[in-house]
């Protein structure tokens, strides 16, 4: 405890310097301490403020839940039900069983599947034994499961929590405990038919949820690495390149060039290549577009994507789910696994601002009243169960994550307004 | 990772040294290494194998679930849900709520609560900021839940995982990520109201099950203690005494009077006292002799209880649910947070030994054909949610937890018999 002295000063240095918002906000860019890391000194420091006796003495200690964490009392139960329902109905409608894995895997299960992301894993702590990491998401176990099992074909739901140790934003539905929804389809078909499906799935649910507008931006693995390939990103920096431009619906382009350049080394010109590509969107007809352009057609593996990609809308025309599809070249998904289709869904709509949420300043975007952000997201990963087989034997995959808790947000809010009186329908 | 060379040795030692099971079991009295130490030296030696290149080279890990823990194919998933569609529907009847808490709780909040058993909880590793722990039941955190919210009167349910570093046993399913069905009764009733539902419940849940025939002992912390007093265990050595005895349904009596007298200092008097008190089974009766019993009727605590204890015997008659339930001296249960009634429910039929745990010799204990164990157990704590509220506030409280994992244990293995083929009925 005696360590937090100098983090401790460089953050009290920080504060006392610095009160206004947009100050506050400008420390996310000072090197040294970022909010997430202000946040987790403030938590040490009360932590050892209790350990000291706290205000009082004793009978003092922290009477909440872990950060980033929420109960449900009953009335919130209630809605969860219902959503929960919405979707394992839609879920069975499609054909999918249910399986179920423990919360926590072998360290090593999740190791090398994540990208930059792995620094969010929770590891439990060495106690003799097994050295054991919370589940970040339902894909790993489930590919782990398939290898296990030697499943090579099913269409499986799995309802659960995960686990990641992000900078949460709860008014706005972000936790580091939140369940995911998923349907994966594992096995050979025909191309591009249970990738439409998941996309049909997306579409159904988010259609009976009534959660207002919401459009599902649709993107390849491949047209990704062609892109970066053709527009002169190294090999050994596709996948941390690919990270970056995944922060493009949080940040300016501005921001990401700057990332590509200043931190991760890449040239000019090759950064504002991607710049012209990224800001490209459309349905099959950009995609017929881009398998005549120039550069691009140079890509074995963008052309590849491409020609998927229009074989895809072709079925969501037949889905009659193309009027909320996007072909979004900015989106990227930053997770190692995918190797194909890549979507995310995104309500449009703009809803009631909380009032927690705009008293919140510092450490949240200032993205509300525009969106709650992705609500649903997956792709292909036909080198996942692979990698847990001893014979490398593969098994293609796709899948959807249906992310409830903004979906709750939503809810709830809509609960509150109804109500007019917030308190009665938040508290026990 | 160099630092298990000696653990090794020694357990190499061993080994060499004792192949025979009556041998291997010997291992556990001997000084140095338990089974479970044992189980856990080898887990780590074949970690460091596995980094070491394992057998082959690239591509060697582990594929399995973290020890103790379990898939659930879509098979299972559907016995799971049968089951739990019986455990809700009676906690609704009854009038509960549901509610849900985060899988993990400030480390702070677990501190305390659980006696000898605290050393199972499972920390996370520090990574910066709070200190947190996998919850061990869901009776503390619905005790912390009801502090925050200043919820002073609720039944409410709770169904979800939880997490005990214990030495699993899972051919019987006993497990280390395992179910918990929770029913509580918070708040301020006429005595043993409350305390008689949650027995009903039991009662009704195993008969609906069809799990065969059952016994739920019954017994008060208060009658433990005031026997203790009068056996003339020190004040100090109450908890400790009462662990071991804790301890009789899986140890001979021998075991756990050498266990206090010799581990734990008591004098061999007051042992024989305890155990006399011990053997004694039965029902209203039993209360009102050991009310006139000249030792025992000097204890005010001791009185207190046995008068609730009859009280409680006289709802249990107009429920019905005298036939299975039996006042029992031994039941003693480890957690510390009980001040009143407890209990625990067994399954007391002969169920078919599954082959696995037949072959499983040393560290499963030989009570194979005999039963699986307890299925269910609670009891009232009314201080627990005082000691979360700043103010010490106290809301009594009563309740159950049904572990169904020995439910799902019974159910998978008369799936079995029925199908005559495991591999169907297991492998997804």
């Amino acid at each position: 405890m005696i360590n937090l002295g100098m983090a401790s000063l460089r953050l009290y240095a920080g504060l006392v310097g610095c009160r206004s918002g947009s100050c506050a906000r400008s420390l996310r860019t000072l090197s040294g301490m970022t909010v997430s890391q202000i946040d987790e000194e403030v938590a040490k420091l009360l932590e050892l403020k209790v350990q000291l006796g706290g205000d009082e003495g004793r009978h003092q200690f922290t009477l909440k839940t872990a950060k980033g964490t929420r109960d449900y009392n009953p009335k919130q139960m209630a809605i969860r039900e219902k959503v929960f329902n919405t979707i394992i109905s839609c879920f069975k409608r499609h054909g999918a069983e249910n399986i179920d894995t423990p919360v926590f895997e072998l360290k090593e299960t999740l190791t090398g599947k994540y990208g930059e992301d792995s620094k969010l894993i929770y590891d439990l702590k060495d106690q003799g034994g097994e050295l054991l990491s919370l589940r970040y998401d339902l894909t790993v176990p489930f590919a782990r499961y398939l290898a296990m099992n030697k499943v090579t074909n099913i269409k499986r739901y799995h309802i659960a929590k995960v686990y990641r140790r992000d900078n949460p934003a709860m008014t706005r539905g972000r936790y580091r405990e939140f369940y995911q929804c998923d349907f994966d389809i594992a096995g050979q078909y025909d191309p591009m038919i249970p990738d439409a499906e998941c996309l049909k799935i997306v579409h159904e649910i988010l259609s009976e949820l009534e959660l207002g507008d919401f459009r599902i931006k649709v993107n390849d693995r491949r047209i990704l690495d062609g892109m970066f390939a053709v527009c002169g990103v190294p090999d050994d920096k596709f996948r941390t390149i690919c990270s970056t431009v995944d922060k493009l619906d949080k940040m300016s382009w501005e921001d990401v060039r700057s990332e590509m350049v200043k931190e991760k080394g890449l040239s000019e010109e090759a950064a504002d290549q991607i710049g012209q590509y990224v800001s490209l969107q459309g349905g099959m007809d950009l995609a017929e577009r881009l398998l005549q352009d120039a550069k691009m057609s140079q890509s074995k593996q963008a052309c590849a994507g491409l020609t998927d990609m229009k074989q895809l809308f072709s079925y969501l025309q037949l889905f009659q789910v193309t009027d909320k599809v996007v072909f979004d070249l900015s989106l990227a998904r930053g997770l190692d696994y995918y190797t194909g289709v890549i979507y995310e869904a995104i309500l449009t709509q703009t809803g009631p601002v909380p009032v927690a949420a705009a008293q919140n300043g510092a450490g949240e975007k200032a993205e509300e009243g525009v969106s709650v952000g992705s609500v649903a997201g997956g792709g292909r990963y036909d080198g996942l169960v692979g990698m847990f087989d001893p014979k490398g034997r593969k098994v293609p995959c796709v899948g959807v994550s249906i992310g409830i808790e903004r979906v709750f947000s939503i809810m709830e809010q809509k609960a509150e307004v109804r109500k007019g009186d917030g308190r009665e329908t938040l508290c026990g």
